[in-house]
């Protein structure tokens, strides 16, 4: 295939991870853990997770260790984790992402912070990538809930990213270490054999790949350029927060700087 | 009895009323016709009633008549309406608070306008009157929410206006024209005999006097000051934008001008 | 087309709507007055609609004026009224139904009654017309919920009759006198024109055909035979009960018994 | 004070666990562990905690090995677990208790089991104890579910044992091993100091103590008397089925048949 990118362009990766996604008595993520590592926090705002108080907590947390906050806005379903694709009207599905982000906003200024991008979870991410109206809905609702262009973390190539560049906001291209890709660069779905990479070595030697030479292997073996500014770890199975921690160390030891993004 | 107060203390009065209390499919509120009659729309945030489209609407509908835009905060419970007390511990009630302010924020700011003030609802509206610690909390949750002094909308006396007024907050006092006094000045509790006034020669007669004369006959038959720079008309009863229409125009046709609390 | 089908098989037709569509302080549905008119009450279980105490008293109602009960299961969407389809695997949507129908027995039972069968809500309904895993779905949710074999209300033809026919269950065919049909029988999807009949005297002729003559004419014109048990009436509109009314006055004046489904 | 009961009383005692307390994406207790160990097994029934399909698979578990099932109902708190007092009048309060049995029945019964007691949770637990109107409301929530006379599992002495005796229903009284006891016989509030007992041995000493001796004693030194026929173990804290598990083998080791109460 290609040469890699110049080294202009490689000079930095962010890390981010979706965090606060407990729920009053429940908890899931280790949020401590992942603040030491990760550099952009997806905080879970309410609607398949995150309830005030725990949204409050990692903002400090988050604002104290000089993480970014973004918003992580989900369909409205707490029992099924926003992992249930659902057929939300755009305009309703607007509001509900601008109700999100106003909340989360209080607590990241309470913080002394900023809501500084957003990012869909789970069902509305997977939806988002080819749903053009869900992904516009999604698009109308950052532009309601801030006078400023947020920027729009997800997958490059995405209805959303569209979406978000056609409405002038900015957007963060993001990969998965992981996730299997295919030869198109998109990801393997779910459930297909492969799809997910459970090898923590594979995981850190493509994370290294991402951020160093902006590329990685397709499922079929092929060499394909993924152009990202972000890496997304995972933080809610056993064993996570210390792949997190290993990637980290990797990618400095390989004189990749891990920074938020611009 | 005492002589009217000074004109100078009776230049204005305020009408406030809950609106944007439906849900998703339901609707209680004649938002429209109350929106043309009140200066001060008290808006559900979602935690008893209010989804984010009809807090949107709400908000859009407010700011173009210039109707003031407040929280109407609540504990939790849509099974309830927001009727039942909560022995909320004050922490996470002050989350509760500060999320919703923040999700109602959004809309305001979209129609270009703001949140001006908050007005706790139902069983915490009844409960901040004399509980310390829920009215610390709720206050608490107000300066989270915002670093201006958002003023709070409630009872003359109440342990919620003592709170604000510790922390800063100007406090705007409220009466009700449909409900009957003590003669301490308090609300008599409903249930009891009398508690409410429902015939609408009577509830408007004392709506003029809370406005022209800041004084009422307690349910005992003397005469109490109670100095309100608000008076609360409801709307989720059959006839009741009627009977605010006519309190409105009875108000000003005795020189009485109806406008937003400064 | 066809002739009429004999007498023999026109001797009754069932009446039924969806009532108990409250929750908590909201209502929807004129559940007494829909209840002095229908023989089969489809009572909502709580997940898009209907509180504990709205579902007894419609049972109470229901059961003290010999109106049969059927519950009404939807996917858990209150916020949308349960009319935003959703992706729930099959496993979890099965235990959701058998939930709601154990909830409904309780209060079916306490009234001298039972849960008599079953039909889906609103995005549930139209979409396990076609959904075969939703379907099955469904179906496994019902006979998990009841030893007994729980009739199924539905569309003709649907993949949830065919679903329950697999598993045994009775099936109940049911017809919308305000829906247009196509000439294949299926309903004309709402948004499309026409889709909806409004004209109340082309409702009531439709409500008659179908009890009579199990046939209606389609959107094209053309005569087509759609062999029902039950009308399909609403409850949710201004006027919808008047409707209903005169819907059965007519059934009975041509003869038609209305009685509930044996 | 008084000597220990006759050998006659104490064959046997009941151990019982909070199960099924999860929600979605989120699980608390080990259940499978937990039922090794107890005999009865409450199950949350979806207010505090508790999804269908989560209720079906604790109902499998516990049907599978022999476990009784129980119906722990809760107000409708999932943000709070349960664990907020709640003002909820007593009808709505009866309504909310018989539909969270009627649901838990369902999965109850297709595992081939029934449910065979309840218990409330967490605030409503506390309250039950003392609040006359809403533990005759739990009781009639009980009734309304079920013809037949459902054992309430609670403390001695509650005014839910109380209201449960005059209705007609068999009551269990229970004790904690973990929790310290007044000489009054009632538990000491926790916040209290030395109100929870967290060293091992001592709660299997005071376990020992409840199910041979029928008494314990209190945080002033006195040996009161504690008729119980279950004790409830904790299974929401890191080593609580270690510590279960050992508290039954004890028992075991004592001569105490551990055994669902008759």
């Amino acid at each position: 295939m290609t040469a890699p990118l110049a080294n202009a362009s490689i000079d930095s990766i962010d890390l981010n991870a979706d965090l606060g996604e407990g729920f009053g008595r429940w908890r899931l993520t280790d949020d401590e853990a992942l603040l030491s590592i990760v550099t952009s926090a997806n905080v879970a705002c309410g609607f398949h997770a995150g309830d005030p108080s725990t949204m409050r907590r990692v903002c400090e947390l988050a604002a104290g260790r000089g993480v970014r906050i973004g918003a992580q806005v989900s369909y409205r379903d707490l029992a099924g984790f926003g992992r249930r694709s659902m057929d939300v009207p755009p305009r309703e599905l607007t509001d509900e992402i601008a109700y999100q982000i106003g909340a989360l906003e209080v607590f990241a200024r309470a913080a002394g912070a900023r809501v500084d991008y957003v990012k869909p979870h789970g069902a509305l991410y997977n939806r988002s990538v080819h749903d053009e109206a869900q992904a516009a809905a999604v698009v109308e609702g950052i532009r309601l809930a801030d006078g400023g262009p947020l920027p729009v973390l997800g997958l490059p190539g995405s209805r959303l990213h569209e979406a978000a560049r056609a409405a002038g906001l900015p957007v963060v291209a993001e990969a998965f270490a992981d996730r299997a890709y295919t030869a198109a660069g998109t990801l393997v779905p779910r459930g297909e054999p492969g799809a997910v990479v459970s090898d923590p070595d594979t995981v850190v030697k493509r994370a290294l790949g991402f951020a160093r030479d902006r590329a990685v292997t397709s499922i079929d073996g092929q060499r394909i350029e993924v152009d990202v500014r972000s890496l997304c770890v995972h933080g809610d199975t056993p064993g996570a927060a210390d792949l997190a921690r290993r990637v980290r160390a990797e990618l400095t030891a390989a004189g990749v700087r891990v920074a938020a993004f611009a």
